[in-house]
């Protein structure tokens, strides 16, 4: 029988320790607050910050949200992070990804300060993370070394596949398998013999954005498999689990598994940073 | 027969145009200087710092070289960095690796601002470089990438292994073969199943630092094998070479192939600086 990594399980469990975290910060006097970014009306961003901002209430932070006009210019946009960023009360600012195509929106990320950075999406964060110095990791990556870490997957010596190289989620999760001491081999588009690779791999990880790209007899049997795809009309993620999920040794389900880390995650940085500024 | 990948060669040429461009710039009344920094009395640290600043004289550039005691304090590093950081006609600045160990180097390397990080080696211009955005590569990889290029070595679609991971080799060189569309996997001291790895590479990157650590039989005819290690007691790299050069596809000779191109790279990216500058 299969593991189930349960991220949704144990985001409960950190929800609960951030919850009394937090109410260590307020009973000291101090209102932590996220704020999140939404720019114009994509009904799927609408929906992830929405669920953000319930996850702060939940854990107790102020879900500070701000919502500005499709039409909104990359300099109004980065006004409105200088502004955050100057805020006190303001422990972590959140973009929420994509922004409208006319915006620069690497050169907002990057203008969020990297100690307010807890999205881990700023290419400071992320180098200073990807050479082991301190800095807040990409969420979703963050969150599924949380949910190896929890489940004591070994990681040290494995071989593991990253099929995505996306900013947000291969490159730093690579970066994150290979400071655990996995091998990690990055696969994209233009990789050959993709099949093989992931048979090779004691560690698959779906990071694609295409509904059951990763075909089920890839996979071998007795690995780990993380998905980090979720296609709401297929009700599925980047890889055919159907196929292989009696016979590999642990896998995420789809949804209530990578999907309640990334948003936990975010929370925990969030209350990191708040009590790293008020220590 | 194998092609070497003359790095002697190409260094020289690359030499000749960087030449004529630091003339354009002196004939405009600039002096563009590269400041190079050693701490202590390391003999190998001497003679590649002593090498650089032959090679800026060679292409026109002022090499202001600073030579401080092996009892220099992290703050007396940062303040020296601080100056050159202000200083309008230094264009790079270039710290020896290793600084003796009391200095926390990394505080020192991310003090040195991104324009004049001309040897590749602060985290937030690693993040940059990594993330696809305008930053100057790490000398030594940036080097490697554009001899591949000048002898015209098919990436993309090919599976490079690198053997290291070390934030000034293993780690840059793996996101930029990874940007030529590579298939890449990074492999190090935990890493299993090492010998058949190197065997399934198109190109091999040695990268570790311990003489002729890759095997001759190891690596698979037809590969590109390129050999970042420099050992001078031993006069090899970390690639046995001798056992696979007449049947590997290229090579990089040891000495005369990677490390003359991170001599020019650092000038070439120094160059650059300046024409930025005064552009």
């Amino acid at each position: 029988m299969a593991l189930i990594l349960d991220g949704k399980k144990y985001a409960t469990e950190i929800e609960a320790d951030l919850s009394l975290r937090v109410k260590t910060l307020v009973n000291k006097g101090h209102a932590p607050a996220l704020a999140t970014i939404l720019v114009g009306d994509d009904p799927a961003s609408h929906t992830y910050v929405k669920m953000k901002g319930s996850a702060c209430t939940r854990v107790g932070l102020v879900s500070r949200g701000i919502h500005l006009p499709a039409e909104t210019t990359t300099e109004e946009l980065l006004q409105t992070i200088d502004e955050l960023n100057a805020d006190p009360a303001v422990r972590g600012i959140m973009l929420q990804h994509p922004a409208p195509k006319h915006i620069d929106e690497r050169r907002c990320f990057d203008r969020i300060s990297l100690e307010k950075d807890v999205d881990g999406l700023t290419c400071h964060g992320f180098g200073r993370m990807a050479m082991g110095e301190s800095a807040f990791g990409a969420a979703t990556p963050a969150g599924i070394m949380a949910l190896l870490s929890h489940y004591e997957i070994p990681l040290a010596g494995k071989d593991a596949v990253v099929i995505g190289r996306s900013p947000i989620l291969g490159k730093p999760l690579a970066m994150m398998l290979l400071a655990q001491n996995a091998t990690v081999t990055i696969c994209h588009s233009k990789t050959e013999g993709l099949a093989e690779k992931v048979a090779a791999a004691d560690i698959v990880v779906g990071a694609v954005g295409i509904p059951r790209f990763i075909q089920a007899d890839w996979i071998s049997s007795g690995a780990v498999v993380i998905d980090a795809g979720y296609h709401p009309a297929e009700k599925c993620g980047d890889i055919d689990l159907e196929g292989c999920r009696e016979r590999v040794s642990a896998y995420t389900p789809v949804p209530g598994g990578v999907g309640p880390m990334t948003i936990m995650t975010l929370m925990r940085q969030a209350v990191e940073s708040a009590e790293r500024f008020w220590a």
